[in-house]
């Protein structure tokens, strides 16, 4: 467990310094086994960007807490979920302000096409690649959000991550350095894509440019 | 004291990092001991990111000086009316752009709805909750600004933090990590309510979207 | 001249961390004698984010190095016409977004007025405090520059700083902290205005609000 | 090669701070020596925040590895084309909001005048100065690309940098220091240039100015 955890502390503090992780929100989780299961997932009530070994649980496929102390995040049936459906070695959870901006924008879903920077996802090679990025309605009960999850995951059988409408980011990846450029990467392309429908252009009467 | 001291000079480090407490703005205290009450707060004229053990004084209820060399906080006034309306353990005060921009806005309060950040607030458990912001003219008479707060708090009893137009955020919690948190989550939950109502789309003529 | 190189060294790192020094712009003066004038500023071509106190000579009243190794700051004249006309203790100038993107819409100036940190600026003490910012047109010829300066600082007696066109901040202080303090407390200023003046609301058709 | 994998490493961790070389993206290249011609270029697959010595492999004139174990940057083409046509002391390729944003609104290149910043770019003497940013069509097929590269240089004998559609900026120097400050001005410059014509006024009748 030692090593997964050492990397998820260090992406904690990575993903705070840009205001990803606020309050105590966000989880993470990587797998630590696979047969059976064992899955390292963040205790609920911590903040990401301060991080130690013990706020971290050990669950089993069915999201039992099998060593550590504390209660597991609430959102543990996603990331199980996400683990089963998609065979992710990590996944993981932040809250943005982008990605809170988008998802409200785009309530049904949107797509990213045309730049670089999706490269950075697992698998994509060419800018040329249209991403699609599905919203799902936020929900309290974990259990129906999560045959939600599912079943976007099987409708969207390419994409790299979902949103949760004002609410964050879910993304994963066959590794745990996978999963944090995915963080990474979404991050960056949800900023572009905010930004690029979302300023207006100054009018010539109101401030004429003089370049 | 010297614990509370130390979380909040970690606290005033972390609000610096994000620019919440330029100049020498901004002011923190901790409830120390109940009965009688002692109040932990900042030294008026200090960096809040850079405080040291130095630069706090120890405040009876009536906020006057029992230890510590200094003046107070021009604010003790308003930090002993929170501790006393709501029995908070801490208050903190901070002066951020998005907290500016929408007391600006909506100098009579605004609603905050909708969002999963919401339950980083203390005892919100769900999106679904609406948490009203007040907005309290500014101003430098204390003692007049101080029957403001206190009417405030009586007449927004759920509320769990407050503007003053133009000057920055109040915000309290049953312990310090609370208040903490509830810095952290309200300037996330301020700046992704003042993006979302004041970005203008892009005009297709000004510059159509070619993804 | 040590004390001052350090705390100037360390208000470089801040702002540098704030993306108000990028490059090599930016330049730093502290008075560390008064008769005869002894000042210390920042050598020509240094980062001001990464500063050692070689970076650092020694002038007199009419700019001449008395001691160090290299060229004092191309801007020297501007830094001792500041210290000459306020009898400022330390002259700060810094290179940021929204003093440029101010100065390009206000090209005569404006005014700050209404904000509490307003009373950051040395000897002010309500928010209701107007401060007016004069703009100055860029030149590359400093003997001229300077005497626009000295011009504007006899025209605005009680302006806390001025912005050059398109170019950047000039501000000051009796003492090094007074200056820091007011770099950073200007800063808050401008992005407040320049963000309450240029953000245009969302459109209901648009992307109608569902709080 | 120590020196300049030493300063190259303090770049990284510069521009991943500001957020320019998110997920593994961008590639920096140092010449270590001229004839015969041997450069230091970062491994494929590294984050350039957190780059070590390991992840440096020297090259040839041709692009063939002669030190180090591991695959260079899918781009080395460009970076060699950049040091053939400038005779560069090293390249430098980042991936910001800002440069994303230029290059979408304007494909065919803009011009950046009138700013103090471009005096940071090696040989301009004022503000005056009038800097062509060419963009250039993103394409995967290096080949053809460093065939538009070459071109571009060709045609824009004066330019400082350029930028890959939707992709981000290369720009370099006649030593690693000048390069590192270009990526700094030319960024400044792109941000001041995105929000000067990408921030529209609040309307009187939305949220009448009342300072």
């Amino acid at each position: 467990m030692h090593r997964h955890v050492d990397e998820l502390i260090r992406a904690g503090r990575r993903f705070d310094a840009r205001g990803w992780v606020l309050g105590t929100s966000g989880n993470f989780s990587a797998v630590i086994a696979r047969d059976p299961l064992r899955l390292a997932i963040t205790r609920s009530g911590t903040h990401k960007g301060e991080l130690g070994a013990d706020d971290f649980l050990e669950l089993d496929a069915g999201g039992r807490v099998v060593a550590g102390d504390g209660r597991p995040s609430a959102e543990t049936a996603l990331h199980t979920a996400i683990v089963a459906a998609r065979g992710a070695g990590a996944v993981l959870h932040t809250h943005s302000i982008w990605s809170t901006f988008l998802s409200d924008r785009y309530p049904g879903g949107f797509e990213i096409g045309g730049y670089e920077m999706l490269k950075g996802l697992a698998g994509v090679t060419t800018h040329e690649h249209r991403e699609w990025i599905p919203v799902i309605g936020n929900d309290q009960d974990m259990e129906r959000l999560s045959v939600e999850v599912r079943g976007t995951l099987d409708a969207h059988p390419a994409c790299h991550g979902f949103l949760l409408l004002r609410h964050g980011l879910y993304t994963w990846g066959a590794t745990l350095a996978d999963a944090v450029r995915h963080v990474e990467i979404l991050e960056f392309l949800m900023e572009s894509v905010g930004r690029a429908r979302y300023s207006a252009p100054i009018p010539e009467e109101a401030a004429p440019w003089r370049s």
